[in-house]
């Protein structure tokens, strides 16, 4: 089935140990989109300048991604200037380029409105209501958010999430969001703000779900937490975009099957981890742009190997 | 197969956002001893003053524990104090009142010279170096440190690593002793000093098992680290002994199998998740005391059902 996923394509100008890259393509939109090509068909809303080539598109239509909600505005396409230098696992981020993302307005073409999953990746919370709101009959929601909408738009935000079936975020995000240290706490406090499901992302350690009582009936058997591991990676090249490639797998896998039962649950949670671990192995969208089947399939086995007691 | 144990037995004070505290019975040796009692025989050496009385010992004798290596020395028993008010994740130490731990010279019984396993707690690295030179015979070596020995007593440390079969530490000690900010090339650097496993704890993540080239013959097909969960808890009461609680479930498990597979280390590592989730229920050791086998046997399903796919 279908995902429509809204959110940014950009940009993105990268220090890492490894290297720097100059206007590689990302933006959030970009590696949910990628990443959940490899299960089902995407859909993407977005606005760019006049800065984006037939050759970015050509990333996303070759992977059979739909790019008629790809709206061209006059300007420059959103700009993401970050580093890693310091550490790996946090981004410095040293130039944020709204540029045609300022007063982007989302439009959803007539064709996109078939779309049974929809996520909302990680963009301003009044615009993530406004997307929600005209797909009234989506089979499931599923968001992003970030610190600095926790943090400055709180009341917006809180109306996204009482629309969301799951909410994927860290754990500073959670804690954050719920004002608790404990992790478990935070989760029972950020589903009572609406998302049945929350998917919390340790980075390299893993994920975690957390199910609540009002959760799917076929997830209602999950009333115990559900943990998936992180592969172990010596080379992480470029962390940018692990998080949104980890959402692309999880929910492309999910929308790929006809019925979600506790063990499509699981499953969609080690393909989150496998997507995201591809993520990293290169800079930008890179090595997403031509993983195999067959790759997704013996990382799939490895992630059970890693964390199966046989 | 009986495990030999040398380190602190002590008094804790202890404040946490659950209560406090004053002068527990706690010290890694006695945490890891009453972990490791489920499985397996064990045998304490450690030294203790006069105000160890004959119920702090019957804590050890009740669970079947060997204390005639604890040594009564004049004076008062090893005393720290701590706090978990600002954050459950890291004490801040208050007070280390070393007392008879001080003038520590570890003496081994005769009856524990047939102990065919050895584990090394947090200690001063000389007094874990004369213990290892005492026991040349057993069939496995596992040691723990800390900060304080990695960085002020590096040379003396790094003796002992030699010497060890398995070294079980957390992420920043990892780090710390490699140098190296990613996981995996800080295990591969720890490695190279001796250990031919490394446990490396993450707290509320659960745990990574690394193996080199030089592992045991079982374990040899483990070339991919192992990575258990550790189990999501809403009221962490105490953390104070979590990680020797977790070793001593590790440990204690594998000291219990005839052989060392690949199978065998993996619930080890579950094994020590487990008992480190019981540690954390209450004050102290006060809920290793108490848990009963039918208990650990659930609690370790639940671990499995947390992080199984089907």
């Amino acid at each position: 089935m279908a995902i429509l996923v809204v959110g940014s394509v950009a940009f993105d100008s990268i220090e890492t140990p490894s290297g720097s890259v100059d206007h590689c393509l990302g933006g959030a939109a970009t590696h949910f989109a990628l990443a959940a090509s490899y299960f089902t068909q995407v859909r993407v809303i977005a606005v760019v300048g006049e800065d984006f080539a037939p050759r970015h598109e050509k990333v996303l239509t070759d992977r059979g991604i739909d790019t008629r909600g790809i709206e061209r505005a006059p300007g420059l396409t959103f700009h993401w200037t970050g580093s890693y230098a310091g550490s790996l696992n946090e981004a410095k981020t040293l130039g944020t380029d709204l540029n045609v993302f300022e007063c982007f307005e989302p439009k959803i073409p007539k064709e996109y409105e078939d779309s049974e999953y929809l996520f909302l990746a990680n963009i301003d919370p009044v615009l993530q209501g406004r997307v929600r709101k005209q797909m009234p009959n989506v089979r499931m929601v599923c968001g992003d958010t970030m610190n600095y909408w926790i943090a400055d738009h709180r009341e917006n935000l809180l109306k996204v999430l009482r629309e969301l079936d799951v909410l994927l975020i860290n754990d500073g995000e959670a804690k954050m969001l719920s004002g608790e240290t404990n992790l478990v706490k935070a989760a029972n406090k950020v589903m009572e703000m609406g998302p049945r499901i929350l998917v919390v992302k340790h980075g390299e350690y893993g994920a975690t779900a957390f199910f609540c009582d009002r959760s799917f009936a076929g997830a209602a058997s999950l009333s115990m937490p559900f943990r998936a591991p992180a592969l172990p990676i010596a080379d992480v090249v470029d962390p940018t975009g692990a998080g949104d490639s980890f959402a692309g797998g999880f929910y492309g896998y999910l929308a790929s099957q006809p019925e979600l039962t506790p063990a499509v649950f699981r499953n969609a949670m080690f393909y989150g981890g496998v997507m995201g671990s591809f993520a990293v192995e290169r800079f930008g969208t890179e090595r997403l742009q031509s993983v195999s089947q067959a790759e997704i399939q013996e990382r799939f086995q490895l992630f059970r190997e890693i964390s199966h007691l046989e």
